[in-house]
């Protein structure tokens, strides 16, 4: 992968990001149009060049994924669909269910000219393209990024096109690890029984779930026969071999009263050779998300440029001639707090010691802070796979087997798709933690089914169940440590992913204390009350600026996100004449309207107001989304004085 | 099944319910201690006659499905099962993960000692036996109720004992329709990876769910074929039969690598021919849930009596000696209002004339309103069995393609099974109506899996989903129309399913007007506000009572769950010193919380008291359950005295 003394900065002189103008896809897709399958090869290609440059610019981005896919979805988007996703009366629909192979699908709808060339810059970006696909942009048919909805929502429309008498094939990818959701397996059925012959599944069958083999974490047994037995027809093949895939479509569209599905064998990464599959040679697949090195990026790109010029010299054409833009310079923090790491390091010290300790996976446990645990406990970890529900009811079952069940997954995921199954567990008064990580508006890059904004909603009235947020890496030891050694009952633990530099610290002899805050920064004139690491530290830079207007904020760390102390209410926040409350989550029904309603309830006569979000959270880099949604500093500040002079106003 | 002109009256002059006593029990038992089949099958039906006089004391319960697992559940209590659920170091573990089978289990355990006699008399009471399994009971192992959950639950109970190194089977009861969740099979392959030949699971493939043919609702397709694609050891028997089943046990027995499925074919409501199957000829089966008429509990008793004698004599043995029990008298409302029945006839009238409305149902069609919408609009009406997931997301698919979907279910699993998919759907800004019935904590004898006071924390803060409770049959038919005609989003509607005589009514120019409540009964010292035909009547109640006392008490309908406006708080609630929220949910992110929250945005000083859940709902009676949780009228009249007094203390 490189030679080791080829710095970022040294490769960086090599130049900039590169990616193929519009101008040169043209020619490749006029140029040879007589070979289809030959044509979407180099495409595919092409797009992949224009891929990693979205991936570089974004700063993040699912390179695997989307090149895995590449191929097939370039065939079918050449050569298959009929007007897809246009408002055609007998239209084609094509979507990914998995979703975050959308940079593949954004660079090739770009490459046919179905989307502002443009946008190629605006991956990740504020009003550009969002991380995970959504219907705002066009040629997008459905909202993806939650696994496993898509056979489901094919069913929707072959159903809807029925009822309307129009024709058309619902063409649905998904991803393999996607096969442990269980709502694929509801919606197989019902799909055969209504005979939708429309509805076509490609399963990007790459063998890698995130970062590893789909066998090491949840194996899928006999996947053919799987689908045989639900009633699909059923082909398998080399996902990178289009003749043989346009082959087995040709063959699909001969059947007409049964649902589809191909097993693509593909190889994630594939198109750069040290991106393919376990090429590394460990167990680990290091190019599932975020942007690569620039070394990696560099080589990646010499790969491809390299195969595509030897093919397009083969046809006796020119070069590749890339367009060239700047490397974007992003601010690391300089001393940046990591509140899931310093919670996961805590935990397995626990563990250490407390035997009944479980931990429970849904396959994201480099971002729940759980592999030194995994590492150094592996009897002791479980890993589910991409399974919420069966994850939440296994560790029910654990816990009246007398064990602490730690359940990890993404705050999104865990807390509205096993819901139902988190308020079983409470019923039966067992003692759960439930861990949940990438909570609040940001990171805002991978879009709204990853932004976390409806879980103190979602669970916050499980009775029993108590939700807290650390607002440090202090607080996420201080919480881990409560939930399991003090708290009878269960607790669900609200964690922020985004490595932040903090301007406030805890008090030294700060403890928790249930539904009691802790003020941070002192001050008299307005109490701005709010949680996590994302918001205080706003907060804390509203409060400086307020101050430099003579205004006195005080900032208060309340991480209850369902539990208010009445007597705290009274004493502390009822010292302020102007109270606002913080939310990195939906106003309605977060803390805000709880410590609001707690105010009313003891009698406090503070001007209150709530901030936090009112729409769905927009995707962007994490600066734009705050400010987007009035989160960011200087609107924490602006909104503070607009209620200190209303009340000034009205007394 | 009987003459007509057999009246209950009649019927009821030829005594009373009658019962099987514990002595008799005990001497079928062990008289017959030889021949562990005939035995079981003996003491099988004389659990029919208990679960039967349960279901008749309680008034409602699952005949069909406790009669087709008995055979199979009675031999495994008697004559398979080790230390079954008990506190011994190698103890199997028993339980229904279709949970209403309960009555069948409790009539068992009843019958084998293990739960006190006096219990048979206390089904669906309070502090007695609750409508679905909770381990509040003794011997019972998990909450069911909800279905789809407890492959899982034995994975984890599974492999909790492998952690403590004890040893003990896992056995779980399954239904059929209850295949269609997604998380069975989303919890099969866990299993069979694990290799947890722990695991034993039963199908009660009784062929019917509800009260309609698996196959006519979704159908099943080869069911062997897909547990064994998932890795499973299969084996399939006539589940009456009961030689054969404990031969397929041995079997399971001898395999220990492998966790095990009998697809047990068995007989909805066997034992009483004319509860068997579809035994009346027509396609709807009558003995799911609900008690019997009382003509035919005695015909189902002699039959049953008989069926004993005869295999008694046979053994020369006495004949049986039934203990009697009075008839419980019970007092119906005199001119109930049915809200979901008005729901349903007001869609149906619009859908004549709007072709765009499709009607989705989660198997619970009668209870929705929908029967007649099926009969007359059956295109338009698609039956998605017991897969919220499937159903909602579908919906999501129709949406997109320029339908109106109308997507019921039970609110206990819509808000929260399919939790994550309504948020998903809710992203791309389509049109979807959501009907929700059974919400609220009445009736109380289903227990909490059904009792739906969570819906409104679950579902609140959706961005775009506004969220209505009407309080009568006219608001009802108002929200419909408001949600088709009025509403460009889309709504959630929520429905009380028992009938009640109303003391109220709508003032005659009443129309829906977004966040704005209705003064159902002027007062000026007190504002009850709340919502839904049950605390409204209650409320109504309270204030008679209150104006007995001198104290005048208005009562307010706010319809509106999520939306509450700013003006209406100031200009109506603002004028009462004192306001007190009823919240048929829990009271943490119930409206009570919103209402407290807009009284402290909005400036207004009322002493403010919010009334709801604070626990997991009481399974009992609706009058029990109701005073347990201080919602009764009298419970709502004192907290209102206490609100007052308090208030005069503070000024």
């Amino acid at each position: 992968m490189g030679e080791k003394d080829h710095s970022d900065k040294e490769l960086a002189g090599r130049g900039e990001l590169s990616f193929v103008p519009l101008d040169v896809i043209r020619r490749v897709r006029h140029q040879n149009a007589a070979d289809a399958i030959a044509r979407a090869s180099l495409v595919a290609d092409l797009c992949r060049l224009n891929t990693l440059y979205m991936i570089m610019s974004a700063g993040s981005g699912h390179i695997g994924s989307s090149f895995s896919a590449m191929d097939v979805l370039t065939w079918l988007w050449t050569d298959y669909l009929v007007d897809a996703n246009s408002d055609a009366h007998n239209s084609d629909i094509y979507f990914s269910s998995k979703g975050h192979d959308a940079p593949a699908l954004y660079a090739l709808l770009i490459a046919l000219e179905k989307l502002d060339f443009d946008l190629l810059h605006k991956l990740r970006r504020l009003d550009g393209l969002p991380g995970h696909p959504d219907v705002s942009t066009p040629f997008i048919a459905t909202n993806t990024g939650s696994l496993g909805m898509g056979i489901s929502k094919a069913y929707g429309m072959a159903r809807a096109k029925r009822f309307a008498g129009r024709q058309g094939r619902v063409v649905v990818m998904t991803g393999d690890g996607e096969l442990q959701e269980g709502q694929i397996w509801e919606s197989l059925q019902p799909c055969a029984n209504e005979q939708l012959g429309e509805i076509v599944v490609v399963v990007d069958h790459n063998k890698l779930q995130s970062d590893s083999l789909v066998t090491a974490v949840s194996d899928l047994g006999a996947i053919e026969d799987k689908f045989r037995s639900f009633g699909w027809e059923v082909a398998r093949a080399d996902g990178h071999d289009l003749g043989r895939v346009k082959d087995i479509f040709a063959r699909f569209d001969r059947v007409s009263d049964t649902p589809k599905v191909l097993i693509a064998d593909t190889v994630k990464g594939k198109g750069v050779s040290f991106m393919e599959g376990l090429a590394c040679g460990d167990q680990t697949y290091h190019f599932h998300a975020g942007a690569p090195s620039l070394e990696n990026y560099l080589a990646a790109v010499d790969e491809i440029t390299a195969r595509v010029n030897g093919a397009l010299s083969r046809l006796h054409q020119p070069p590749l001639a890339l367009a060239r833009a700047p490397l974007p310079t992003r601010v690391a923090p300089s001393k940046p707090e990591k509140l899931v790491l310093a919670y996961g390091d805590e935990l397995l010290t626990m563990a250490r010691s407390r035997k009944d300790i479980v931990v429970l996976d849904g396959d994201l446990l480099s971002d729940c802070g759980i592999e030194a645990f995994k590492a150094e406990l592996p009897d002791r970890f479980i890993e589910c796979g991409i399974a919420e529900q069966h994850m939440v009811s296994a560790a029910g079952g654990m816990a009246l087997e007398g064990l602490l069940p730690v359940v990890h997954s993404f705050a999104c995921f865990l807390s509205t798709r096993a819901n139902e199954h988190i308020y079983n567990n409470a019923t039966e008064r067992r003692k759960i933690i439930y861990t949940a990580t990438l909570a609040g508006a940001i990171p805002g890059g991978p879009g709204h089914s990853h932004q976390s904004v409806r879980d103190i909603s979602a669970v916050g009235s499980v009775p029993g169940l108590t939700v807290i947020e650390p607002s440090s890496e202090r607080e996420a030891r201080l919480s881990i440590r409560w939930a399991v050694e003090t708290n009878d009952a269960s607790t669900y633990l609200r964690f922020v992913n985004v490595p932040l530099d903090l301007p406030y610290s805890l008090p030294a002899s700060y403890a928790l204390e249930i539904g009691k805050g802790v003020t941070l920064r002192d001050g008299a004139d307005v109490a701005l009350v709010g949680y996590g690491p994302v918001l205080l530290s706003n907060a804390w830079r509203a409060a400086e600026e307020l101050a430099a207007d003579g205004v006195r904020a005080a900032v208060i760390n309340l991480p209850w996100l369902n539990r208010i102390d009445d007597a705290w209410t009274r004493d502390v926040l009822g010292t302020f004449p102007v109270v606002v409350t913080l939310d990195n989550h939906y106003r309605s029904l977060g803390q805000g309207v709880m410590i609001a309603a707690a105010l009313a309830r003891n009698g406090v006569r503070a001007a209150v107001r709530t901030l936090g979000l009112d729409d769905v959270p927009a995707c962007g880099t994490n600066a734009e989304v705050l400010a987007r949604h009035g989160l960011d500093a200087a609107s924490i500040a602006t909104a503070v004085r607009s209620c200190i002079q209303a009340k000034s106003f009205t007394g």
